[in-house]
């Protein structure tokens, strides 16, 4: 169960206009991960950020990801809109190809496609749509990989159907005894060294200790922090350092595919 | 200077949510058009009815174009935003490759591109902005078809530095003498007979007579009937018969370029 | 429980910059109604619009409510955004203030506020926020009518506190046995003359058929039509002559309080 | 031509959703100034911010005041739009009817109205537009204020038809010889100790020295430092500090209204 390479991804480019995330610091970030999901527009980014985004990510060799939402500035894509699972699909494949199409201008192609906030949940707890994403990312992008938790509809039918599929940990939030994310709880989270401890065993036990119970298993291919988590750059150099030290080398999902295919 | 073979295009898909152009007839348009530039999201289109637009464009064998505008659903992208080269730049690439994305689900390429409204404009008055646009064209799209006006800063660089480019003879309006489309005035533009003249005139003669001169040169591979024109069907109608009564057969120029090719 | 006087009311403007609803004409339905929902920017109409539909309902001596919705005009603002109590108000403060402020450049004060849409079932559903929308409009607005579903908690709240409000009859929707409209089903909804014998009926009688049931008890002060009902200029004469016939005045509850108080 | 007492503004709120403008502390801005321009919706702010910014500006005694923009979050407001003089004054109305509504849950009356940006500058430069604007605030504001520049057609105008306005004269930004404000070269507007000197002698002689000129005369009811101007709150503190010192009372322009009056 152990693994020996592991993904660090981020939330990149959640501004918008003039603004951006007051605790963020993007450039800084992006020295500290594998994988960048590039806000596209509808909760966050727009296209002058999306282009620096991507340009960053390419000097720093991190691999692309596509980050779409529900088209909700004012509530950051987090409040649910009540959308069918075809007006979800079509806002994704617009805001993938957005991306993409920055992503070609630079050279480089889309990793990924991870939704964001409630458009994630939304997709991760319906069938019918998680179905509708699948098969519509096999149509497009065949060889993209979709993130998504691993108590999922999502990663149910993605891995089902042969469509390269990424599950997350997140390193800044806690568990319940389900494996599901607990959104008000997170003080152990913002722990740098608890937040590692708990990193460094998924890896290798593939176990977390969640609020309320015993030891839950859990499968990952990737470690997610949110940009806006306070100190997550002490939270991501704390978390490499330990990977590291534990044996367990970081690298994207592409990097980790295209050795092992080598 | 005669030609066997024009292309005639039409704005598609410049609705929003539940609201579509009163007068616009999408369905009947689109059996009546060779190329259609489909509204990307911007001063018109949303990603339910661009991936409808799309389906239809398909359905007619019809190519496929990205209306790209400015942001400005207010005032439908015909008024002027003072934005720079670059912002102009990212929000085309932005919105080609949302539709390019579209267009890949349903198994099509990309024809053309074509700016909507002030930013067609701008672009065709500026040269850095349309040196920007071509330059960016090359590198994510060298085979894509820029579609402007002939008298434009956009053609005399796409035409330099070798970008496929279709220059636009408007059928609902009227030229000056300088070549340049007359806004305000559109009497004889709305009359189907004297519309489907000019566009013969045009490409036997590479003649039109402008607002208030002697004959002017014009340059054409395609014809554009804007969608909302009273009477669009009609017009379209009339000059398709009058087309096909000289000789002239319509074909996008993706379709005009594979034949010459073969 | 019969009535001399019922309310008919409309929502207008629903329009967005060259935007229409397809089926509604507003100058028509203006002269059938004494009170306007006019939209007030999130899911529908613009500062432009707004203005013009001000001025519309002043020719036709309708009296002015605002509309307002949830901030999506690509849903048309009928999907619920889950939005907290607090956002709920501010945007309806918002939007009743910007449509207030064209009243008052034309002379007129604010008759009443009807949320749209999701954010009327949400608030009719919701105790917490229902109650926060009362107590702000006991602040801003304490002559201002709200309009609602009598089955409704809004409705309950406002009686209570003393708050202007008027139960709304759809007149183009059935009723569930629990007094909730049917919104799946409408073929007598769209029936010009049962359509009127229902409104009559409910008038006079203050009782409604419902779907799959016997007779229920409704109470209403206001039919409303919507105005992109298919042939609701129809329904709307249909509904004048019948309630004209059986001696039932048609006045804005504006007018019938002052004729109270006189 | 020396002046007992000036109102010092600045911007507020202008963040938008989540985000906020990174330089900028409204909290620590507000205990500063006399009057507050608050974001009201296009170019910056939403009914939650506004809501939090009028509350503020109560809590600390500070007038408030409309500061509309033009439709453009992605651009702050900052590009002009070409939109036509009734488009602009619609903007307004709306705009301005939103933050008067939060003024009045909260109690208090809208003390002025400041156009943003592009769109303050575009009235400007307009005479037409500002014929509009002025004829406008008339009929629903008599006793509001606008504030503009004293270089302006809009001054000329309201001091004509007896609006209440206020010239502004900006702290943080050079002059020309002609009294327009130089966008580009601001080192000296920067300074705290230069700004606060050129601030009081305007107040007291009526004089500022231009970028490459001799001294221009200036008029002015009220300063504005930027929020977003690197150091805004020492730049405040600094001009604060030398106008008390000069026996300069700070007092918005109703306070100073109302005391005239007494």
């Amino acid at each position: 169960m152990s693994r020996k390479t592991i993904d660090i991804s981020c939330d990149m480019g959640e501004g918008f206009g003039r603004w951006q995330l007051g605790s963020t610091d993007d450039e800084q970030l992006m020295k500290l991960i594998s994988s960048a999901n590039i806000a596209t527009g509808f909760h966050a980014g727009d296209p002058n950020l999306m282009d620096l985004s991507v340009r960053r990510a390419i000097e720093r060799n991190v691999a692309i990801g596509a980050h779409p939402g529900f088209q909700d500035l004012q509530g950051f894509g987090r409040r649910k809109i009540d959308a069918s699972a075809t007006e979800m699909l079509n806002d994704i494949v617009y805001q993938m190809g957005a991306l993409r199409e920055f992503a070609r201008l630079h050279g480089k192609p889309l990793q990924h496609v991870k939704p964001h906030g409630a458009l994630y949940m939304a997709l991760a707890a319906d069938e019918a749509a998680s179905l509708l994403f699948v098969n519509t990312m096999r149509r497009v992008a065949p060889d993209t990989f979709i993130y998504c938790m691993g108590a999922s509809e999502t990663y149910k039918i993605a891995s089902q159907v042969g469509q390269p599929v990424v599950r997350e940990f997140y390193a800044d939030r806690e568990y319940d005894t389900t494996g599901k994310i607990v959104f008000t709880r997170k003080p152990d989270g913002y722990n740098p060294q608890k937040a590692a401890e708990r990193v460094v065993r998924a890896c290798l036990e593939g176990k977390v200790r969640p609020v309320g119970g015993d030891d839950i298993v859990v499968g990952l291919e990737s470690v997610c922090v949110h940009s806006d988590t306070p100190g997550s750059v002490e939270l991501l150099i704390a978390i490499r350092e330990a990977l590291t030290a534990s044996g367990i080398e970081i690298a994207s999902p592409s990097v980790a595919a295209a050795r092992a295919a080598a």
